[in-house]
Parts: C-alpha cells; structure tokens; sequence
C-alpha cells in the first residue's frame, strides 16, 4: 500500500508512520515529492493495519494497491471454474438455462412448470419456497412443503432443482431437498448465512446484492469460499440507480468484468433484473452476448395468477421462444445447448 | 388505485377489467379520456391482486394511491410515539445521544468508552457485540463476552446499552443483557430477523439499509409493529450514491419527511453516515437542526487502536465538544438534553 | 390525471378543486373510496395546470396519466423511424456502426484512423473537433481546423462524418463539414442548443445524460422534433450509478424500452459507457444482441498517444475483431451489415 | 503518481514504464512488493501523461496523488474566501439570504415578492430570466423584459440580484442589469459558459451538477477562475440517487466538505434540493447548522400561480418564519444577519 503525507506534516510525523510500519512487518521506501512525501509500504496489509495508520498525525490518505480477495481472484487461478448441479455443468462450454415460477405455490403449478421449462429446453428448475417480501402482507412462501414438492419435480423431470434459502434453517431444510441453494441479493451481506452455506457442500447461487459494488460481491463470494465450498456461480441480477422506468438497472458490463477479475461462473437473471416481461428476450439475449455462462428465468404456467413477481414472469410459451433465439446466437459466442435444448425450441 | 388502459384497448378487454375488480370486491368508475380509458377501483387491495390486474390484456399499468403501510402510518395516529429505552425517552422533548465505540474490545476498552460517555452527557452506551464485516479476514466481534461486558457497563454507569444483532440467535443472546437492540442497515430487510424483534418487547433501533426508499424503510417497520412491537426507533445512517468522497451520503431530507409519514421516532448516525470524523460534529448539528429525536455517535477510548471504522471515530474530547455545541442549538428546535449533559460538557 | 385528495379534505375543498378543473378545461368524475376522494381530470394538461391543483388545500397528490412526450412517441407512430446520414441508413436493417477517434488531434491521425475504420467495415466516421473537459488543463479540441480535416476524411473514404457540437457558434460552424451532429451527454438538457439544432435539418446523435432518466431523454429528443427537425438518433452512453468499477454504467435495458416508447432508432456507445477497452467487444455484442440499430466506438491508430479517452479506444486491429464478431451475431437479430464490412473483417 | 505493474509484468514492461517516466519528467523510484512492482513518480502530471501510461504493455493502474484542482484548493489559500455582491458578504461572518421567485413572470409579481424578500429580511433577490425547463412545452422566461423587471426591483428595494444565465448570449445580456449570475445544475459542465463567465468579473453562483462528485464541482469552479474570475460562489442543491421521495437527495455532508478542500463560500438551496415547501425549513435550520454560508430560497407572493416550481415556493410568511428560526440558530454557528433582518422578521 502507500501512504500519502499531508503537505503539512513534520520530519517526526513521517518519522512515526515509518516506524509503525516497521513494527507491523511492513518493507518501506519514501519518495519525496516536490510538495509531498509518499511512503510505498510492501506487505501483507490486514484491514486494521490500515485503520491504524489512516489516524496517524500527518497522514493524508492510505490507498491499497492489492484486492482484498484471494480466493476468489483470477489472479490465484488461471483456467475457469466449472461447476456441476447435478448433470448439469455451469461455466464451461454449456450455457446454463435455470427456470421455474418465482415462487412454489402448489404442487401442480410446479410440476406443471417443471415439464414446460424441460420441453422448453432449460436445464435447471428454480422456485422460491422462503420468500423475502418488501411487505409483510404479501404471500412468503410455502416452506418445508414447497421444498418436498420441488424434489418431486426432480425426481419427475431428471433435471436438477434450485431454491433460495433466508437463514441457517431454511438452509438445514433445504439440503436434504434441492440441488443447489440460492443466496438471494438482500441477503448477499448477510454474513451469517454466507459463512454457514460455506460450511456445506453444496452449490452456491450468489446473486448480486442490489447495491453492492462488484468487489462487494466478490468479497460475499470470498466469505463461502474461505468456509470450504468452493462451488460458488455469481449472478448479476440488476442494481439499484436513480432510473425507475425499469425495476432494476441489469448492469451488464459486470460479466466481462467478473470474468476478468475472478475465475468463477457468471449467470445473469434478466427476469428480476428489469422486472419487465417484455425486456426479458432482449436483455437475455444482451446476457449472453456479453459472455455470461448461463441465465435464471422467471416462468409460470399462468403469469396473470403468479402470487409474486407476475409481471416479469415469461409464459411457456415466451420461454420457448427465448430459446429459440437464444440458439441462433450460439455460433457467436462459441458455446452450446444441450442437443434436446436445441431440438425441441427449434 | 387506478387502472389504466392502453390507447387500443377494446370494449371486450375494458369490460374483462371491469369484471375482474368486480369479483375482487372493488367498486369501479369508468373515466372516459380523449384518448384513453381510465378505470376508479375503490376498495382494499393486495398486491396479488394488482399482479393479476396489472397482465390482463389491454391494461397499460396500475397507480396505486393508497400507501402500503398502516401501523407506522401518522394517518392512523397524531401524536408522535415516545419510546422508553431504560430511563431515557426518545421521540419526546428530550435529545437522545447514544455513543460508544464500534465494536466492544476488550472489558477495559468499554469500561472506559461507557464512562467517557457519561462524562460527556451521552445518555445510551452502544458497542457491537457481533459484527457484519465486509471480509471475511476481519474482527468479527466478541459475541457472548462481549454482551457480558456491555452489561457490566450498563450496571456501572447507570446508562442503558444498545447492540447489533444478526440472527435469531445472537437475538436470543441479547435479550438477556441489552436494553435495546439495532437492526443494522445490511439487515433491514432480512425479514426473518425483522419478524424475530417483532415478537419480543424490546426497543429496536431499525437503520435505513443503504439502498432502501423511505417506503421500503418505514415497511420494515411495519414488519417489526405487525408482530407484536411497536418500540421502533428509525436511524437515518446515509444512503449509497455515485459520490465516493464520503463514505455515504446522509439523506437528512428523510428525517422532516419521515416525522411527516410517520409517527415513529427518528434518530440520525453521522458517524457511518459521513465516514470521516471530521465531517461528525457538523452533520450532528445538521441533523438535530432538521428534527431529529437524537443522535448515535461512534466514540473510542482510543480511535487510532479500533479494531473497526477508527476514521469515523470520535476521541473523547471531541464528543465532549460535539455535546457543548449541541447545547448551544437546544433554544432553536425547542428540545432539552439532561441538565447533566449540558452541565458536564459545558 | 387523477387528482388524490387528502383524508382530511373537506367538503369545500374538494368542492373548490372540481370548480378549478372545470375552469382549466377538464371533464372531471368523482371517485369515492372507503377513506378518500379522487378526482379523475380528463383533458390537455399543461404542467402549469399541475403546478396550480397542486397546491391548493387539501390536495395530497397529482398523479399524471400521459406521457409528457407526443411527437417522439410511439402512440403517435407505428412504424420505426428511419434516418438517412450520408448514403448510410440508421434504424431499419442495416447495423449503423460509426467509429473512430474521441479528438481530431491532426490531419495525419484523422486521415489514417478513417481508412481505417473503412477497412474494418465501420459506416461512419467520428471524430471530436469541440471538445467538453472537465479539467481546464486538459486538450480542447482543434475546432475549425479539426472541421476541415473531418470533410477531407469523408471525401477521401466517402463516408459520412459525424462531431460534437456544443453550443450555437460550434454548431453554426460544423453545418458546412460534417453529415452527422452529435448533442453530447453533458449538453443533454442545454436546451439552447437542442433548439439551435432542432431549427437545423442535419440528423442528430442525441446522447442521454449521464444522470437522465428514459423520460427526460425522450423529453430532450422532443424539444429538437418540436423545432421541426425529425431527424433525431439515441445514444445509450451509461449512467451514472454507485459502481466505480467501471466509468458508467451501461444500461442495455435501454434499448429494447425506447424502442417500446419511441418510435426513433437507438445506437450505443460502449467505449464511453465502460470506460474501459478490454469491455468493448462484449458489451458491443450485447449492445446489438438487445436490439440497438448500430453502435458508436472509439478508434485510434496509436490509443497510447491518444490526447483523450485512450483507454477506452480500440486498436484498428481489435475493431476488425470487434466488427468480425458482430458478423456472427446477425442472424440471431435479423439485421444486416453492408457486405463489404462483412467481408473485409471476415 | 503511482504506477501498479501488472503481477506478471516483464522487466522490460519495467523498464520501459521508467524510461517512459524519465523522458516526461518524473523522478521514479521503484517499490519491489512480493508480488508486484509499484513505481513513485515524481512531478507535474498532466492527464495526457496518464493516458499514455496506462496504455504501455504491463501497467495494471495508475494511482494519482495530486488533486486535480489548484487555484480552488485549500492547500494554496488558508483563510476564506469572502465575495461581496452589492453591499452584501458572503463567506464571512454574515449569512446571505438570497430568496425570490423561480422565475420573473411580471413587473408586478418580481416587485411584490422583492418588498416581501426585504421586508422579511432577506439580502439578495433571485428570479429567473432565462429558464432550462425540461418540457419544450412549458413557460420559458421573460428574457431581457425579465432583466429589466429585475433591475428595477433592485433600485426599488436597495437590494443586489441574480438571475441564471444559460449561455454566452444571455450572460451578455444579463450583465448590465445584475449583480450576480447563476450558473444552474444542467449547466455544471458547459465549459464555453464556464469560460465565459471567467472572462467577466461579475460574481458567479455556482451550482452543483445534479450527478456531479464533489471533485467534478471543484473543477467546474476552478475553470472558472482560471480565467480570471475568482468570484465564485459554490451552491448544493441536491443530487440525484435512487430515492424518489423528494425530487433530489440534498448533500448537506457536501458543505463542511467542501470547505475543507477549498476556500470558497458554499451556500445552499434546500427549495430545489428537496422540491417540496414542507421540507424548506427543516432542511434551511439543517444547512446554516451544517455550516453553510448562506441560503438560496423560492418565495413566490402566491405559490399556487406559479409559472414553475410552486410545490417547493414558501409564501412570504413561510419566508418570515424561517428567518425567525434562523435567527435562533446563529449563536449556534457564530454567524451573523443582518440587524434588520433579525429585526423585522422577530
């Protein structure tokens, strides 16, 4: 790191921050500017090193030269993490088709939905059974039954199940039931809860935090990963700016970028991420042009009877036709669908 | 709420809309524009059923009018609601200074914090007992030890205390020797820890999260109240924006709104609202000058030796210096602080 | 629009309202809910109207049911607009992409990048000769001498030239040398300026504000169509949110919901809305994969001479790369790139 | 600066990077990490330096040490700097209250509202000549008629104004009839208005940009003065976030912020930072207790026939009882009014 002095600071104030570096295993160079002096410190900094050298009399300001991720960084490991859910491989060549309905709401809409997302081509099956909602008036969801009803639709389908899980008990629940577990983005800081997924070993669907900066979700990342789960997929999911003609901003850029900072795979849910049916083909389309490895899809059988989130919920139908599009744009990114995908969108 | 049609609606969609509310229990008015059908549905609503109404054919978009929330609501109730957190009052002509440090360190550490405190005229102790940490190499608090020397300090200095929780566990922990307790702004919608206050009878100081609305806000109270609690004090704590030179930007528009909405207390927390100690004595002045029921203020016996947010952090002079200033500006918003607050700092 | 009255509104009141909406012109009907009034208002609101009923007593809100904007929306206008810049089409099949360098620094640059972006297959050349720094110490641009050299490019390549203006006299004198007038993020609401233009008939690349909502973009859009120049292009560049990873960011959502709104042809700057080289490919593909009518990318001969935003320029190499990528990607968005684009990249 | 070498940078990458250093003029020193090389460079960087730098093969980042900014800054001007407007002070002892209408829409109307300014103890009068209004379709200003109203109301009540200007033209214009101009928020960045308000000795209100950095707002001033124009006036206003509750987030942190990183005065403009008349007050004791110099303040003699900004006008009583609170708060802040004002409006 280095540590810029105040124009203002005396000979025994440079003189202290110099030996405090010292003391804290810090190798030291000063450079003297024309009006400033600049300390390069080499080292393995930790957070409160900082702190403390940040109110030392005379300091200006410290800036950090490394991330403040290992794990997680690109820089640790060369080749991509390919992650498997159940016969299902995210982050390498395969793009990743996860849909359902938002929310389990009986066992036949599921189920329904579960041979509609097959027949569509998709390969995973989402549905919330713990929903986290804005007003304590709203449906929050089915619990332990939405779970059963979600291994029931695995079992019937072949294909494997995801749910978002809200705490260390739903996530005990959760276990014995789906393929792979959702930390949804209201939870993403949730530090309790992103320590005891990282206990299991189970895969991780981290969604993006509405407004957490990508070293944020990175360092969310970190946190599973540093618990002993490596199996961990990032999944931008909008954020929150000032513009409200869509739900949330989807800030695509962050999949090229994640992907050049960390070796982890990137989906993207343009479902939440525009709240808006209508933008759901473009932007999925947009998702996977910009290098993301997979999407997560909001379907139900009947969008207009959906207990939560109807309006960015596509009808079978549309989820078909996403598909279909989807595979004309495969040649220009190098990367396949399964051939049932394929086949029965087309 | 209002429902209004698209431009090419037909009779045949207007009159499915109209049949729908009907079923739903509203009373509809049709409003015949130049160009546009707008339909008047008097009644209670749920959010599902404005999903259903919100995908049927023909509809443009809804406008609700009525707000989503009622018990924190200052419709329902006049006079502003004063909530007892040990001895001391919030919400009435009384300013509430809660300071202390960040985190609880060491028994000595707080020891000293607690009386530096009370010497100043603080009138609550705070010091978290488990911290949300951005990394996951970071101090992470001293959980069960450190709720035992919170209450010693309160035993000491005859001042309530006040600490973070995250969980349901570390609520369950707190119970037994805190006299309030903070949901923190990561937390403010994780609803399950939102429902677990709810269903005690301790004051809960709820914090803005850092991307959250007002109305998201006061509906996470309303979390809180539809449980069961209704001692719920709001901490404005500043919100994230595009501007880096602070570490937040403390919205105080939201402390004279908020008292317009609602008739629940507002404090303000200049400390993680700006970042930088600097920045805390005239953002104090700032936020009780716009109305605010109090104040919560970072303090350490030693800012430059915290094992978390050091820069924010006041030395003990310069909270005694924030309490003389403070008293100056009592006359101008008709508030009192306790006569030994203004005594001993002046 | 509907005008919300408040619970506590009396009889007069609401009496007085209607008696002021009968005045202004509207028909109005009245809709009594359980708690409250509301007054549906038919007619031609003018803001003024709104800035009045607003603030007579008892009113709580005005909710507009119109869209502030006519000429530039899509109600009025099925079919998509289709401009004409030179011999190059912007809007129906044909993939417009404009590229070169951000500042015209010389007669020799200019000439070498747009030879080069004519072998690359780009359609249209940029170059800034007027240019908005935020640093007074910073590069401004060439100004009539950087005119010339843009007309001498275009006869020397046969395409068409694009630059910035950024008040009337840079306008005035840009009409003589260039096919193509780009209103900058920064100059978004200069309303002086979008009237100068719009009293032009020289297309227009308009883009949006880095902090400007959809609305008030297609409002600016507006005030030029008002002036009688139909000729008006959108320009994505990427807001300005929270995240500092990247210069902007993009808001891809953008362009498949002003194509909803509007009936104008939308492009995307990738350059400027990254900020960052090694992001422009992939945000081109999704630029063009979520259906935006062409793009705008920076190009330099040398980017490390570049005298501004050479981080973002592409080499001449990489926009071949750039533009043989989106080459794979038309079938999937039905559109065309003029053959020798294709098969110069190929 | 400081220059961060990639990890995997060769030594020649190194090597050139310093000879690149040494032909521009920088004195280097090497900074050998554990895994990375940081290069101190020492000297007058200018940006085009940067450019170039962070384009050479091996160069991760460039870490710049210097502000951008000079003649604005603190560091080369310890005391305050104090700007007299007719007969008024402002950054000194004195709070200047400058209050009016939002726009001059008559003779009548700007003369009644400037006796009520002074009768209410207000010091400098505001009206808008010229209006950036961001519906083509709404009331534009009276222009020159306005200019001319506004000098009169001036001679009539012995009290300086201002009024926006909103390109070359209209500051020529405005210049014979005013004592101050103001450059508005849309405007921040119009760099030739910028210069030309540098070229002029009239004192400049400054506004921040609506989604301006603190930094952005400093260089926007410092272009002002490099031309020679040290008259400047820095005026929040609000910025744009993701919160819609009030029309902008107001940034009172930005006060004391800016008056550590720079000389100049900074007033505050709580009418149209929050848009709405309720929160005026609060947000007004708020600001001064911030430390502001001074207030910018919408009266309008009948907010309900208002031409623009009604919602957010106070009347003239509401006027007066602001100037009564604030004259509570002043030995709080150790500021002054003006004996006349205390005096009338007790």
């Amino acid at each position: 790191m280095v540590v810029v002095m105040e124009m203002s600071s005396s000979n025994q104030q440079i003189e202290a921050v110099n030996l405090k570096l010292d003391q804290l295993g810090f190798q030291t160079q000063m450079i003297r500017g024309v009006k400033r002096i600049v300390i390069g410190a080499v080292g393995d900094r930790r957070s409160s090193d900082i702190l403390e050298l940040q109110l030392m009399p005379g300091v200006e300001k410290i800036v950090p030269i490394m991330k403040p991720y290992k794990l997680v960084s690109r820089e640790g490991r060369d080749e991509n993490t390919v992650i498997k859910v159940g016969n299902v491989t995210i982050g390498g060549d395969n793009l990743a088709i996860i849909a359902g309905p938002c929310a389990v709401e009986s066992r036949q809409q599921l189920l329904t939905a579960a041979y509609q997302v097959k027949r569509a081509g998709g390969q995973i099956i989402r549905g919330g059974a713990f929903k986290p909602r804005t007003s304590p008036y709203s449906f929050q969801g089915l619990e332990l039954e939405g779970l059963k009803i979600l291994k029931e639709a695995a079992q019937a389908t072949g294909l494997p199940v995801v749910t978002e899980v809200i705490d260390e008990g739903s996530l005990q629940m959760a276990l014995d039931y789906v393929d792979m577990v959702q930390v949804g983005a209201r939870n993403m800081q949730n530090f309790r809860l992103l320590k005891a997924v990282g206990q299991t070993d189970i895969p991780v669907l981290l969604k993006r935090g509405m407004s957490a900066t990508i070293e944020e979700w990175l360092m969310a990342a970190e946190y599973i990963i540093s618990e002993g789960n490596g199996r961990v997929i990032l999944c931008e999911r909008g954020i929150r700016t000032f513009e409200t003609a869509t739900r949330n901003t989807l800030d695509l850029s962050a999949v090229p970028l994640v992907k050049r900072l960390s070796h982890l795979p990137v989906i993207v849910d343009p479902s939440h991420g525009t709240g808006d049916r209508g933008l759901v083909q473009p932007m999925s389309m947009a998702a996977i042009a910009a290098g993301a490895d997979g999407l997560i899809l909001e379907m139900h059988p009947e969008p207009a009877k959906a207990l939560s989130d109807g309006p960015q919920s596509l009808t079978p139908e549309e989820l078909e036709q996403v598909m279909g599009q989807l595979s004309l744009l495969l040649p220009a990114v190098a990367r396949q669908l399964p051939t049932n995908a394929i086949r029965e969108s087309a």
